[in-house]
C-alpha cells in the first residue's frame, strides 16, 4: 500500500514551506530532501505569504516559539488556506507554557489545519483547549497502549471530526485518524526518543507527503509515519552492526528515509485499519 | 568515582532548561539525551519562567545574543534561583565583544550561577569586569599548561571564592574548582577544537549533571568534563580505525556520551585532586 | 594549483564573521572548522562592527533573513569594507520573495562584496534588479550546460565588470569570474543537492579562502568550489561503499573538507580557464 503516495512525492517534488524552531531545522530540512521534497524554510512577514504561495505545503511547528514568528504563522497559514495548500500543525510542548498553549488555540482559530501531529499530551493539552472536553467527548488520559487503544481511537476520530483536521498521534503506538477512519501503526523503535527531532522530522515529512497528495491527507499522513516508524526500525538494526550510539542513530535514521521505497515500506509496514 | 552522578542522571532524567546560540543547539540537544537527561530549548519571555520552573537546571549560553533573549537569560536565571535549581553560564566569546562582555557582567550581576564554565580567555574576560582584578587577586594570564597549572589552580580557586560559583576552564588541561577544592582534569583530544560545539555540548552535560545531582554542584561539574575528554578520546580512536575526518568524529563524540557507563569511565578517567 | 591557497589558510587560520541563516549554520561552522579557518556567529547590531574588526573576512547569508539581521549585515558589511575584508554575499533565494530580493539590492548598493555566490536563479535575480539589464546586457536564460557556457561565461564576466565582484554561479557546471577571466569548473556530484547546506557550507569555504588570501579572491574563490565540488564526489565513492544514504553523505562531505589537501586536489580538480 500507499505506492502511489511515495511516487507522487519523487515525481512532483513538492516545495515544503516550513516555519519551524531552530534545534532541529537543520534535520527537518534534510528529511524532507530526503523523502525527495523541497524544504523552504522562511519566518519573516514580509515574506511567508508570498514564500508560502510558491510551495505545496506548509508546516507549522511552535518548538520554539517567539512573538515575532507567531505573526507570520498566522499570516502563511491563512495564505495556504486561501490557496488550499494541506497546513501541517506540531504543537511542540502545548501544555508545557501557557504561551505555547494559547498560542496553539490561536492558531486553531484562525488557520485550518488539514492535519496535527503530537505525542499524547501535546493533543491532549490542545483538545483541552479547544472547547472541545465539554459533554460526553471521549479523552485518553495516557500514552496509548493496547490495553486504552479503543478509547483512544474513537477519542481521536471524535477530535478530528470537531477540528475537521486528521489527528496523528504518535507514540509507541500511532493513531492517525478522520472521523470515520483511523490507521493504527506500530513502527518504531524506543531509541527514537533518544534523539532530538524525530517528532518534527516526522511532522515535515507529513508535510512532504501531504504537499505531493493533497487529494489523499490522511493516506499521505498515515504513509509519512509508516516511513519514519520503519526507518527508526531499520536504523537501528544497522546500528547494532557498527556498534553506534544515539548520533550515528540519527544519521541512519536520514539515511533510510533517503532509500526508502515501496518495496521496503510493503516488507516492513505495521498498519491496521479501525 | 562518579557512579552515583552517572546514576542519578540515567535514573532522575532531569529536564534541563537551555537558552542557547542557535549554532550549536542541535549538538547541545542531543548531548543532553545522549547522557539521560531530557532537553527544553525555550526562549521567550512569555515562557521561560514557566518553562524553567517545570525543569530541574537552566543553561544560560550566550553565542549567539541579542536583545531579545537578554532578558528571557535574566528572568529565566533569577527564577531558577528563586527554585534553587543550578544554574550554569557558558559566556561564549566574551571578551570579544564589549555586547558579550557587559551581559556576561548584567547577568553575573542579577543571577547566581552554579557553574561558570568558559575556557581561559572567556574566564579572564569575566574575571577583570567583575571587579575582582584589583588588589593581590591571582592571575591567568595565558592558556593553562603544566608549567603555571599552580597558578592557575590559586586563581580558579580565589575567582569561584569570589562570585560563589564553581568555576571551570577547560582546554587542554581543564580545571574544575570551589573555593577549597580542584580538580585537574587531562582528558580531552585536540582534534576536539575543529568541532564547533564540544565547549557547548559540555556545558549542556554540565547542566544536565547538576540538574541530576544539584547537591553535588562540583563532583557533577567534574564528572561532565570527564565525560566529555573521555568520549573525545574514545571518537579519536575510532575515527581512525574508519579514517574519518571532522564531522564524523562529532558523530562519535556524542555517540559516546550515549554509551557512557561507570565502568567506561573509571577505565579512562585522568582526574587529580588539589 | 592552489597550493598556496590552501596553505595559507591552513598558516593564517583566518576568522569567519558569518551572518548566515538558522538552518544550516552548524554545517557552515564546522566546514569553515574543516578547512582550517575559525568561526564566528554573531547577528546582533550591539556587536557586529567590533566582531567583523577581529575577523578577516565576512560571509552574508540570508537564507533565513529577518529585519533584525538586515541592518546587522549593513553595519558588518560597512565596517569590514572600511578594513578592506573580504565579504562574501550569498543570496539564498533572491527571486523567489520580493523581501529577498529587495535586500538583495539593497546590500549591494549599500556594501562593496568582493564575491557573489550563489545559483542561476538567484544570480539571475540579482542580476535584473541591479540595472545591468537594459541594453546589450548579456543574459543567462537556464541552468549551466556545454550548450549554453559560451554565452554564460559571457554573461559572468560582464556582471563581474558591473558590480566590481567575483561571480560564482554554481550548478552541474560553475563559472566563477572577473570581468577578464573565467573558471570553469565541472567537479561536484547530483546527490550534492539532495542535502541542504551544500550551496551555504560552500560559500562559508569562500569566506574562509578568501579570509586567508584576500590578494587573491578570484583564484581563493575557485579553489574552495573546486573543494566543495571534489569533496562530494569523494564522499560519493565513499557513501556506495557503505551503502550509506543522504545523511551520511552530508557528514562524508565534511570529512573530506576537513582532510583536503593539495595533493587530493590536484588528483581530482576539474577546471579550466577561459
Amino acid at each position: 500500500m500507499f505506492e502511489k503516495i511515495l511516487e507522487n512525492v519523487r515525481i512532483k517534488t513538492p516545495l515544503v514551506h516550513s516555519i519551524t524552531n531552530y534545534v532541529t531545522v537543520n534535520d527537518c530540512a534534510n528529511a524532507i530532501l530526503a523523502c525527495g521534497a523541497s524544504p523552504i524554510m522562511a519566518d519573516d512577514q514580509n515574506e511567508v505569504e508570498e514564500i508560502t504561495s510558491i510551495c505545496n505545503s506548509l508546516v507549522i511547528n511552535i518548538g520554539t516559539l517567539n512573538e515575532r514568528i507567531i505573526s507570520s504563522m498566522m499570516k502563511a497559514g491563512k495564505k495556504a488556506n486561501e490557496l488550499n495548500h494541506p497546513v501541517v500543525l506540531d504543537p511542540v510542548g502545548a501544555g508545557a507554557s501557557s504561551f505555547r498553549t494559547k498560542t496553539s488555540f490561536n492558531l486553531l482559530e484562525n488557520v485550518k489545519f488539514s492535519v496535527i501531529r503530537g505525542n499524547t499530551s501535546e493533543i491532549k493539552a490542545i483538545h483541552k483547549g479547544s472547547g472541545t472536553t465539554k459533554g460526553v467527548d471521549a479523552d485518553v488520559s495516557d500514552a496509548i497502549t493496547e490495553t486504552n487503544l479503543d478509547e483512544a481511537i474513537v477519542f481521536v476520530k471524535d477530535f478530528s471530526k470537531k477540528t475537521g483536521s486528521i489527528i496523528a498521534i504518535t507514540g509507541a503506538i500511532d493513531i492517525i485518524a478522520d472521523e470515520n477512519k483511523a490507521y493504527v501503526i506500530r513502527n518504531g523503535n524506543a531509541l527514537m526518543s533518544k534523539i532530538t527531532g524525530t517528532g518534527c522530522m516526522l511532522t515535515s515529512l507529513i508535510g512532504a507527503f501531504c504537499g505531493g497528495n493533497s487529494d489523499s491527507i490522511l493516506d499521505a499522513t498515515a504513509a509519512a509515519v509508516c516511513v519514519m516508524g520503519l526507518c527508526g526500525e531499520l536504523a537501528f538494526e544497522k546500528l547494532q552492526k557498527v556498534d553506534g550510539g544515539t548520533s550515528t542513530y540519527r544519521t541512519f535514521i536520514i539515511d533510510y528515509i533517503s532509500k526508502m521505497n515501496t518495496e521496503t515500506l510493503n516488507g516492513g509496514i505495521k498498519i491496521e485499519s479501525r
